[in-house]
């Protein structure tokens, strides 16, 4: 494609409705969109395959602004392209609930693919795209028809590729040939705090080469022909995924081009109308679109239409050749979860088993019926128990990085098609946290495997042992969490992160844990409601005994403890906070009765039960890290057993 | 230096030792030691200048074993170099509260440099002590006298590298030009799922070139004398750090070699005993010591003495010579706090002022006092105000690499002689919670500066607003979290975290908030004591309105909209919910009166406050991600105003 003199107009429009948002708003970020505007260009003008009218079909090439500061571009672009975004909209950059935030929102602004700002993030994102794509295309595709046949483009700044993630991410694109991800890098020599030379001097060339990936190089940013054959030569590449490295000026054309301040700091009036007189455009006017341009954005658009038409084509070409290939297409692709996963047949279980154990049976017990479902761990699939056993292929090997497994599993949740999921012990959800938190923040459908949940762990210690880990995580906004504290619970508990529209976190026990068989109907309508009467006393209660997890099972000892004394407890078990708080009152009343004295329990920091359970419970949990001993052990020393539980409650009682 | 026979033997009394460790533990990680053995005992034997009698020696040599799960390796060195550790702590491997637990535990067990087991945490911790080393050299050594010259070792395995956070330390090591880490690879080729080259298939030399390193190879990592010279030649190389990548057996010897099988599960008898036979061991009696070997150690360990007393002959010279440096030495070696950091005038705030400026302000009027002082940020110095004014030598630019920076801290206050902080907004404190909560578990006195700590971030939006991270924080055992209310209480909050001998972190504003000036003695006394009474009524109070940070001027606003309906209002500020957890029961009592109605407001997650302040309290918090426009509209937006303040305050009255 050989660019002319209107598409130049065609990217200072998106340069000039960029500054003129930011100026408009006092506040973001003019040096991207001066900068890397071309790059963005190239990609939707000359390559990308987009309908904006059909934002969601399926097979559109996917564009992630990892750089996610640099919206006010993306924003212009998803104006001019027909997005559904007014000139309206832009002016109301950064206002209360415009549709056009500080950072792209995703599930908020239509055609913003994922939600980025969180440098590295996006660059992840884009990754688990790619994956996903090339999987669902291995699942789908046929040599005659490609039903999932599309690229992934990401644009990502210096801040991107100094995140640890942005390694760990490409290094597993390179492992994984994802030879469809094609990445735009804004090379402009400059961070916040000055020239990238103060803090970063690797060479990203040499750096991505020894990651397997295609490197080209484009020394004129501005160029877009120069972009638009690079482009094509990343696309005919499709073993290795492809960084193109251009070299650009943040705040070209701008009185503060290549300097730091122009990356966060709003240009002044003055300061806009020196670059756009710089620029050669033909108004003084803020947001002013030239009609030409408008005219060319239009043209380019329309052409995506033609795109999706052949692909509808190509889709009832495919019904009608293959029924049950398509049939299992519609399944993947609408995330189709059927009735019933499997029969959860009494003869399952028979002995006491880790609820990692059991969920390691619940995920091939599933797979028939949810071909979607893929996922794999952080190296630790022995332990996590999460490989597949019929169909390996469906097993990820994410090596020894948390980080990017999150935000890959993220991608793949954005892409569709796949159910997935990731597994780490909980104590490493630390090093993936931004990751799980933009998951909550875009609630992407991811599930989250975290075993070896407590001080359980035993031997390996307090490094190993979460003790902060739960509670944290059930502050993040959004999020579910799931403990279940058996083999059966943890059934259910897999049923519901996966017919969940949120991301969902299942803590797991390293631990055997006894069997509550004798409760399994409770159980299967409790855990849905995340807290619920497992066993009333036949007598009148004087006490309420309240565990989650691998806890539970204490309860029953300590309540047997008390039924010596004389003393009945009812014993409630609470798989998830954020599913009971989102019960009427009656239910919560009915859980958890007024007047009667309670006692929570969990192997973790104890806060955060009083807001759930009402302000009178008491709280027995570990309050300092753990200790390196044979898991009994470590749950006598830190104060958790039957006698404590009993003893305690025997108090409470009085 | 030319290794010979009983070397050899020494190598395979650290290997069988620590076989029959794991081996009778019946837990632990037999696949390193086995393996990787050569690689320590080549730096220990060949290189390391250490004094087993005084660990703490400033000068020694730092060896860090990254690969944390290799324990019991580090523990049969530290017995036999004899550190103190006897037999019969080898035999209490991974029991309760033995010198010898789980994972290397710094400040429980002589020798060991820090705590590792989260993977390449121990890398960057070293990446820190290079770095504290270059910089206290810098400071303190002349062209005649060497004071401070040693070098950094770090064992890594495999699973260190594939972590984002090894990329971001190396990269950085490049950059500072650490010549004198030495980074010894133990490349395996196996991790927990099998051949690395299921997940890692990058090439590890082309990337540590990428990154400016040195790169030597050892192509029999059993072979000393290749170890040695690779070792050599790195310590020559000045300019550059250098990793040796060793070609090593995971298993070495044992039925299991090469196997994944062997990495974390313990040789069974017959197997120790197959492995032992393999090695030529002279016996079957577990934990057998040959006397020719214990005599090599101590001769070895004997040399340390003579490096140690020519440094303390060293250091009396300077100090005759250089009177004035070795005031200097002492002070910072010594991490001497001075009484007045410096003089709190009247005049230095003059008008509302973010905390983040205050805080800027205070870092550069306590430098003089404490040239140990040294920091810096994740490429946001001109947004956290941690730069130094008078001497920029004393600013670190991390990058955009907020894991590697946490753990670097940690290991420049592993390493001592310097006061270390690292900055960026608080939302990111996500990236480097690992490295946070190693701070905790080590206790090291790694100060952490967070700014931006709330919705008043504004325009950023969500992914930049924190919420849930205060709370978050206050859940990691052993962490302080302060979070000042006005510039006079960062004065004291920068104080408290100077003279802490734990980790500390900072909440600081991006929004100005108005001066306390007048509260300025309270505000001295109180700080200190986690929370205080700001302001009492002068008639009877009715309710307690407790804000952190802030939030707290919010309440004076509320306070006096309250007194318009003759409701007197107690103020409470607190800074610190740890440091007031610490207070006796009498002057908690006098903070928070008993049987008056209590009202909490934070821009956070409201969970947390019950156990603080007593089950009565009601919170106003923030329960959702925040919203991108400006700061005041979403404090409006989210519920957090004097109005809804006083409002909610004057229902509880009733």
């Amino acid at each position: 494609m050989k660019f002319d003199a209107t598409d130049t107009l065609c990217v200072n429009t998106i340069r000039t409705l960029s500054i003129d948002m930011v100026g408009q708003a006092d506040s973001g970020h003019p040096g991207l969109p001066l900068g890397a505007t071309p790059l963005a260009y190239a990609v939707w003008a000359g390559q990308l395959k987009f309908y904006p009218s059909d934002p969601a079909w399926f097979d559109r090439d996917r564009f992630v602004l990892s750089a996610g500061h640099g919206s006010s571009m993306l924003y212009s672009m998803l104006h001019l392209y027909g997005y559904g975004l007014k000139l309206e909209d832009l002016k109301k950059f950064r206002q209360l609930d415009s549709l056009t935030p500080g950072h792209p929102e995703y599930g908020h602004t239509a055609g913003v693919e994922n939600t980025t700002g969180p440098l590295g993030q996006g660059f992840a994102n884009a990754v688990g795209m790619a994956l996903a794509e090339k999987l669902t295309a291995e699942k789908l595709n046929t040599p005659e028809f490609r039903l999932v046949d599309h690229f992934t483009y990401v644009l990502v700044g210096d801040g991107d590729l100094m995140e640890g993630l942005s390694y760990e991410a490409a290094s597993l694109a390179g492992t994984m040939k994802l030879g469809k991800l094609i990445c735009l890098y804004d090379s402009n020599g400059i961070t916040i705090e000055g020239s990238t030379s103060l803090a970063f001097t690797e060479d990203v060339k040499k750096r991505f080469l020894a990651q397997d990936w295609q490197v080209l190089e484009v020394e004129d940013g501005n160029n877009l022909d120069e972009l638009d054959s690079a482009i094509r030569k990343a696309k005919r590449e499709t073993e290795s995924p492809s960084i193109i490295i251009a070299k650009t000026h943040i705040g070209w054309a701008s009185p503060k081009q290549d300097k730091n301040s122009v990356h966060g700091e709003p240009l002044k009036p003055d300061e806009i109308l020196a670059t756009k007189k710089a620029l050669g455009w033909p108004s003084a006017e803020p947001f002013f679109v030239p009609e030409e341009a408008k005219a060319r954005f239009a043209e380019q658009a329309a052409a995506g239409e033609n795109a999706r038409k052949r692909w509808l084509k190509l889709w009832k070409k495919y019904s009608e050749a293959l029924p049950g290939k398509a049939e299992l297409a519609k399944a993947m692709l609408g995330r189709e979860i059927p009735e019933g996963l499997f029969n959860p047949d009494i003869s399952f279980f028979d002995k006491p088993m880790a609820t990692r154990e059991a969920s390691g049976k619940v995920i091939n017990l599933m797979a028939d019926a949810l071909p979607g479902l893929t996922g794999g761990s952080a190296d630790l699939g022995p332990s996590t128990k999460t490989d597949f056993i019929k169909d390996p292929s469906r097993t990820l090997h994410f090596g020894i990085r948390e980080h990017a497994m999150g935000a890959i599993i993220n991608g793949l949740a954005l892409h569709g098609g796949l159910i997935p999921f990731g597994a780490t012990f909980l104590v490493f959800s630390d090093y993936m946290r931004p990751a799980l938190r933009l998951a909550a923040v875009m609630q992407t459908p991811s599930v989250f495997v975290f075993t070896h949940d407590s001080i359980g762990v035993g031997e390996d210690g307090p490094t190993h042992q979460p003790v902060e880990h739960l509670m944290s995580l059930r502050l993040i906004p959004g999020l579910l969490v799931l403990r279940p504290a058996d083999a059966w619970e943890t059934i259910y508990a897999w049923e519901t992160a996966v017919r969940s529209k949120r991301p969902a976190c299942l803590a797991l026990s390293r631990q055997k844990l006894p069997l509550m068989t004798q409760y399994r109907e409770k159980i299967a309508a409790g855990l849905k409601r995340g807290a619920y009467l497992l066993r009333g006393p036949s007598t009148v209660p004087s006490v309420e005994l309240i565990a989650s997890g691998s806890e539970v099972s204490l309860l029953f000892e300590a309540a047997a403890l008390l039924e010596k004394d004389n003393i009945a407890a009812r014993i409630i078990s609470v798989p998830s906070f954020e599913l009971f708080r989102e019960q009427d009152k009656a239910y919560r009343n009915s859980v958890f009765l007024p007047n009667l004295p309670k006692l929570a329990v969990e192997a973790g920091r104890g806060i955060g039960w009083s807001e759930l359970v009402g302000t009178e419970v008491e709280v027995l949990g570990v309050e300092s890290f753990g200790k390196s001993a044979p898991a009994g052990q470590v749950y006598a020393a830190l104060g958790l057993t039957a006698e404590t539980i009993a003893a305690r409650a025997k108090k409470m009682v009085k």
